[in-house]
């Protein structure tokens, strides 16, 4: 333990950055210091939170530019980080309006006339975020924030390879004084990960279904909810009746942003055989107009492949289909530029399921092909997957789209778009299969998970006699 | 495996009954079975499914003598089976009649004018139960109920310490061609229960804190969902404007009905100082008026301990207190009538927090009573357990009792009245510390907890962008 971790950059291949891992006992005084401190934060009440998280708000915003910074050498990409401090600020807001409704005792009548009912809920001391290096900054946020706002401590451990967000992110909770009693983002390891688990009451966990399940096992262990968000193989299926230029335009944004390396993004294109030709020469058209950002930032939209692993599955991913008989129609190589690793948006027919670029999470920009003759086929290709986060249907009948959806094991559909249920907040949505357990991160619940629900039943009457008796 | 067990009667204490527990092979082949018949049950609906769950109470109805018979030679005691079979009809009832708003899908609006959000929902193919012997029947179909409604299908493994019900109660479920196709009650121990674990989609158990966190364990590693409802060491609270009578009744049935054996039951008890000893002798002289149910069922109030095992524990928990300098006012002694066990209502005091009897599970008819100046002091007392399932509070001043019990930590609280979280239905709960993990069995999230949430995010304009596009 307490190794130091050298970071690499993603856009230069060197390693330019280091972390220190904190010792195990610091970090166990540090969860102490924020359990000690979630006691004010409870007591301070909905209208204090959100007047603190306002402050964080700008706090951040006043960091804007040392985050973006941060992020870009995090990540090695500009147009993203700058949409993810978007997002985490829009976050901010929205559940600043949302929580104190969902945070309202209730009172409900009971099946007894004189049994009254009085519904209160009372959040978890403290919360365990381990979030992934796809969306850094983000990701360490989507769950910090509803939390916060039900009345919990917060500790964040963000992903070792991409961890330099956190020095400007820290300065900005720094200057809030109630927040930074409550909140910690801690620098780390897999190490780190499994030391923190064992000092939560619960745990949020964001990345591969391999290590989500090793989370998952030793929250179990510990009795603690685990909340886990892994990996998916996100289809996307397209009706003969789809209109074409929306799909190819949503697919291709689906497939590639971010480089490919968003769980939520589309991995697997099933098309009506009748409209396959004309899909896959529009989608090879509008692949072409996309460059790298490269050799500047300011470059093109298609960011670097942030980690050296992943550089390796997606060229382990493209080779397998060739040598299984795939044709490339654009891209189709990881190729090194500058020290870093890159693809080129990748259009792929004559592929099957026997190809991992079907089957494996490949997390880049590439957009396997196949067509199909019925929707009943199309549904078992979209189901023979272990995974189950989302997909997409194009489909002109909106009533036909969701009748596939519900047919389609996954927790969230686009329908006639693609990825929505990354970006819009409101629907409420389950993992299927090894995509994830536990609560939903989306919609209410995603606050409600951080609360346990406490029932007072009260007898109002004035009868001596306990309701038991007086049944009889 | 596949070896018999024999079954121990609670009031002759023989061997009378014997079950043969369903090789692996069977009982793999009996869930593949049920998982046919779930797209049928899904497919005809909630009125459909309704329907059928109305002919079950019917058909159980018809059986209610052969169970109630089955019943009381499992646990030895009448009126609480009487009462398990009323309880089981109006759950039925009960969650026919809220299910269909439940199940019901919901459009909403989102944050995007363009983008509607149809939330709908999925249940889990099969629903495992694992369930306890001290309520033998109640507590096999709590979660069983909602889960059918909800559209699962259910494979229950009741006690192998009160198996008898199941014979009677399969025959009534075996009238119900529907039913039978989606829920079967299958016989066995541990092994049976952890073969079960692995043959389904998301599991509920209810019994002991050391067998639900092996249960929880053995979830994550097939990376289902558990939902487990333990152990208890539930507090009463009397404050000094209780209403004495009132409080006396309510607490002794709470802490004797069932002879205890519930999770719910009281099981400490903290008095105000200035009336700790007119509420004591007051609670000996009503404990006095109730009566073993010996030598025949239909005698007396308190039934036999059910399990040995659990004789041996209140004994020892008793001799435990006693060596420590307790006194013992009423009952206070585990004999032997008839070849069962039997534990009269036992009032002690001079206990304190070194003592079994004030911090171990004992599920007997054992109330230990003691004196607290404070209530600062009496909440302390309270929450020092390793516990948290629910308590009771009684108190002149209902906002009192309701701070004083947002202070507990436990999930349900009665006021002036003592059980009726295990009642009374409509309050969410969830348990605190090691009394739990997992969704509430009460409310509607009963039955929300097996069904998978689906968000269709809709694009409805008709620009040929996708969303991501128009917003920059």
């Amino acid at each position: 333990m307490n190794k130091t971790i050298e970071v690499r950059n993603p856009r230069t291949g060197k390693f330019d950055y280091v972390i220190i891992p904190p010792p195990p006992k610091l970090l166990s005084q540090q969860c102490h210091r924020l359990r000690r401190g979630q006691i004010a934060w409870e007591e301070i009440g909905i209208k204090g939170r959100i007047a603190v998280l306002q402050q964080w708000k700008q706090a951040i915003l006043a960091e804007r530019q040392n985050l973006t910074d941060a992020l870009v050498n995090d990540t090695g990409r500009l147009s993203v980080s700058v949409l993810e401090i978007d997002s985490v600020i829009n976050s901010i807001d929205r559940w600043c309006n949302l929580a104190p409704q969902l945070l309202q005792p209730t009172a409900k009548n009971t099946s007894i006339p004189f049994i009254a009912l009085q519904q209160a809920a009372v959040p978890y001391t403290l919360v365990g975020v381990i979030s992934p290096w796809n969306f850094p900054f983000f990701l360490s946020n989507i769950d910090t924030i509803p939390a916060l706002l039900a009345g919990c401590a917060v500790i964040v451990k963000p992903s070792e390879i991409t961890p330099r967000f956190v020095a400007p992110l820290m300065t900005a909770t720094n200057t809030v004084p109630l927040l930074r009693d409550v909140l910690n983002f801690v620098e780390g390891g897999g190490e780190t990960g499994a030391t923190l688990i064992e000092a939560v009451d619960s745990i949020c966990f964001t990345g591969s279904v391999k290590t989500g399940r090793m989370v998952g096992e030793s929250a179990a262990k510990n009795f603690i909810p685990a909340f886990l968000e892994l990996g998916g193989k996100d289809p996307a299926i397209v009706l003969e009746s789809a209109d074409l230029d929306l799909a190819t335009s949503a697919i291709l944004w689906g497939s590639v942003v971010n480089t490919g390396q968003s769980c939520l993004s589309i991995e697997r294109i099933y098309v009506a055989e009748q409209i396959f030709a004309e899909f896959y020469h529009l989608l090879i058209t509008k692949a072409h107009s996309l460059k790298l950002a490269y050799p500047t930032v300011e470059d093109g939209e298609i960011g670097p492949i942030i980690t050296e692993n992943q550089a390796a599955i997606i060229k382990e991913h493209l080779q397998d289909a060739i040598d299984k008989g795939a044709t490339i129609h654009c891209g189709g190589k990881v190729e090194e530029l500058g020290g870093g690793w890159w693809c080129r948006p990748t259009v792929i027919t004559n592929v099957n399921h026997s190809m991992k670029i079907m089957t494996e999470e490949t997390f880049g920009p590439i957009m396997p092909i196949m067509s199909f003759a019925t929707i009943e086929e199309a549904i078992n290709l979209a189901n023979d997957s272990i995974y189950g986060l989302s997909g997409a249907i194009f489909s002109e009948s909106i009533e036909l789209a969701l009748q596939i959806g519900m047919q389609i094991d996954v927790g969230g559909i686009s329908i006639n778009d693609a990825g929505l249920t990354s970006m819009i907040q409101e629907g409420e949505k389950n993992s299927f299969k090894f995509s994830g357990l536990g609560g939903s991160r989306m919609g209410a619940a995603s606050l409600q998970r951080f609360l346990r629900k406490k029932a007072f039943l009260i007898k109002t009457n004035t009868n001596k006699d306990p309701w038991w008796f007086s049944e009889e």
